[in-house]
């Protein structure tokens, strides 16, 4: 059985809801959208991402003979509940913001129209693709702000919270910025330039450093990159300069050269040093080593000659927010706006879009998130993507969302291009939708309106 | 294509490096271990988790044609290694401790022992497994601690990392002692006992709530729990003492309510109030909404009568510590131990085993690091479960492993019991280990040994 693709990679309270709904004929048009509420206080602002392999699963959802059967047996679901899974297919309408566009809290990043027993039971892996792709993009995106001429390269697999996560972070990350990663399948899958070095495993293997270095070099001479921290980086970097020669007589250059521990400032100095004493001008120093964003602009304000970084764990675990405050809520059921008002949770009603304005150099400079229709200055950000349950627009290649990141990266106010924002980026909620948030609450009898 | 079981869900340079030591003869017998460096301050244990996905992926691993003829078509790779994808079988010996096992820093988990080229080839996947899966029965191991009493329910798929970090938080966290999870799939793979409860839209779709809880308790009458703060917690908790009568005349008994926002001290206890003064004395309070062991132990002691909590993002993230400090390491190969010495990254060589003493109360009292065979007193906590690439132990049930756990837990000395460890838990390295060391040392021609 594929995990990914599995209908049941759900909660179970979807299926006890659409049992419901079917129950009593709730099966008007229903109105989600996926928002991240507000944004943690360390991140200035997020890139969307997770937007296809979303639509490929809407388009693809599909329940089993043998899903059914196993959910027949469970005792817990009534034929006419079963019988409507067996030909279930997504017939929604989707809107949503293109792969690679910054979105701030509060706006919609995507929208899902639909009788409502279909979409509520897509909401959780919705949520689940949605958000952790953007929530990597976003990381990454703070480590292309930090070391914008850099050649970072994601390595995070082995550490990402399983095998779908490495993945879709070497995708998502690659929207970013990145300018590829070390997981095989990614490019097997969406073409994804990969790098790869070699691990202490393989010096350790031979009885001494040099030959490793020798032998890793007559099997592998493209992209030549020899790991020198096993056991004395600089004592390393020599045998490199020693070995240089002989390898160049048989037609192999060394590319570069790998520090994964210790002081990475002055070794890279002492190694760069080194290198460049010894001819070696031409070969690059890539570093690695549980690096965040925050080391990167640290390594690259000292001064450290370092060309390249591997990012792994703190960027595939967005170690710092490993999670974002989202949430995919219902804005309408059968013509009538709604919302919740939970405590701290409280969500705008209605269809929205979000429209942006650009100064006069071109920079953001302004958001409104409106109700859908409203005569707003900007971009409207939410585009349609699929109706019907078809995709309405081609499926767009990961270059153009990572060039789409990048035009967007460019546009960023200063405020928001360090690590530490300056200011809150300026999101406003048109009155048309605090219009529509009073008159849901006087329909609800609730006490006086409260902004989110 | 599965994403899950994909050979080419792998780092590029493990096949790099095959293909050096394919070229070389380099295809002696080596060791590698699985450990976790050092514990992070916030974690005074951790609990091993996610063996027998490993031990499924092993047994599995397969290269297929096509993906042989993709590996060909990158230029990278030539046939002798090619040839040896086609036919490529796990064939090593697996020792690891079961899943449920209380580990502690610098303890190998797991160790293979294979040709070389397969062993480095499982690397990546072998870490990807294992961290996670023992990430997380660990926190949930320390939510089990702070709320002994109280029904736990993992509630985390829709912000885990992914789907497969969805699945895998359900049984890594019901092996360390949940009840249960939301994730239908986990019940269908593993028969994890699943718990569903309702959606705020389910509520919103209908025009008033109580219509929306009479709606939902005549489809969904068993183990039925009421969300009731999507609009006023308290005056919700009335509409459920109105509704109960009506409900209870038509065989329907109201078993829970949930609360998801707002103060849960005060909250649980009005609503407690509400319910004992209707009659309803018997229906449970279920809380949820961002809750870590932290609130979790907060709450219990505050008195508030919550019987059970939904752990969600908290949960399936590790929040606080989304990855640990772990590597899986070359201890032997060809008969030699080898170690790295990369500044902070050191690690013991050699064939290891761990050893656990236990006090006379059947705490455990201190575990020894030393080679495999060496005479320690204490358990063996490595046992052999795979020989040849066949498993040497019956596949064991959750039930076993949650057992286990528990039985560990118990046996856990006070001073970790806390979610704030008052004392590190005694881990002594063993004379035969650092002699093996400081040999590996001498003969590396490194300078004086250091501990890792």
């Amino acid at each position: 059985m594929e995990i990914a693709t599995s209908p049941l990679l759900t909660d179970l309270y979807q299926l006890n809801m659409m049992q419901a709904y079917l129950d009593h004929g709730e099966v008007e048009t229903a109105t989600f959208e996926f928002l991240v509420r507000s944004l943690p206080a360390e991140r200035g602002f997020l890139v969307a991402a997770g937007l296809d392999p979303l639509l490929d699963y809407l388009e693809t959802l599909r329940f089993s003979e043998d899903d059914i059967a196993w959910l027949a047996s469970t005792g817990r679901f009534k034929t006419n509940f079963l019988d409507c899974l067996a030909t279930f297919r997504f017939c929604g309408d989707v809107h949503a913001m293109p792969e690679g566009t910054i979105v701030f809290g509060h706006e919609p990043i995507l929208r899902i129209t639909a009788p409502l027993p279909q979409a509520q039971l897509v909401e959780t892996r919705v949520i689940n693709l949605l958000h952790y792709q953007s929530l990597i993009a976003s990381k990454a995106a703070r480590m292309v702000l930090a070391a914008p001429d850099r050649l970072l390269v994601d390595f995070g697999l082995r550490r990402a919270h399983g095998g779908e996560a490495g993945l879709m972070a070497a995708r998502a990350s690659y929207i970013a910025g990145l300018a590829g990663t070390a997981t095989l399948l990614a490019e097997r899958l969406w073409g994804i330039p990969t790098y790869g070095t070699m691990a202490h495993s393989f010096i350790e293997v031979h009885d001494d450093e040099a030959t490793a270095f020798e032998t890793f070099a007559s099997s592998r001479p493209e992209h030549l990159t020899l790991l020198i921290d096993t056991y004395d980086t600089e004592a390393a970097a020599r045998k490199v300069v020693a070995l240089a020669p002989g390898l160049e007589a048989r037609g192999i250059r060394i590319s570069g050269v790998r520090l994964d521990s210790g002081d990475l400032v002055a070794l890279s100095k002492s190694v760069r040093h080194i290198l460049d004493e010894g001819g070696l001008g031409e070969v690059t120093i890539f570093a690695s080593g549980g690096l965040d964003e925050r080391d990167l602009a640290r390594l690259v304000a000292s001064g450290a000659p370092i060309d390249g970084f591997g990012v792994g764990t703190c960027l595939a675990t967005s170690s710092d927010v490993p999670a974002l405050d989202c949430a995919y809520k219902l804005q309408v059921y059968a013509g009538v706006a709604r919302r919740k008002k939970s405590t701290g949770k409280a969500t705008w009603p209605g269809v929205k879009q979000v429209f942006r304005r650009y100064g006069p150099d071109g920079r953001m400079a302004g958001d409104a998130v409106s109700l859908e229709g409203d005569a707003q200055q900007g971009e409207p950000l939410l585009q349609p993507v699929m109706r019907a349950g078809q995709r309405v627009v081609p499926r767009e290649t990961l270059a153009t969302c990572r060039q789409r990141a990048a035009d967007n990266l460019a546009r960023l106010p200063d405020s928001l291009r360090g690590l530490e924002p300056k200011a809150p980026y300026p999101v406003e909620i048109a009155p048309a939708l605090s219009s529509l948030a009073d008159e849901v609450d006087r329909r609800l009898g609730l006490k006086a309106p409260a902004a989110p």
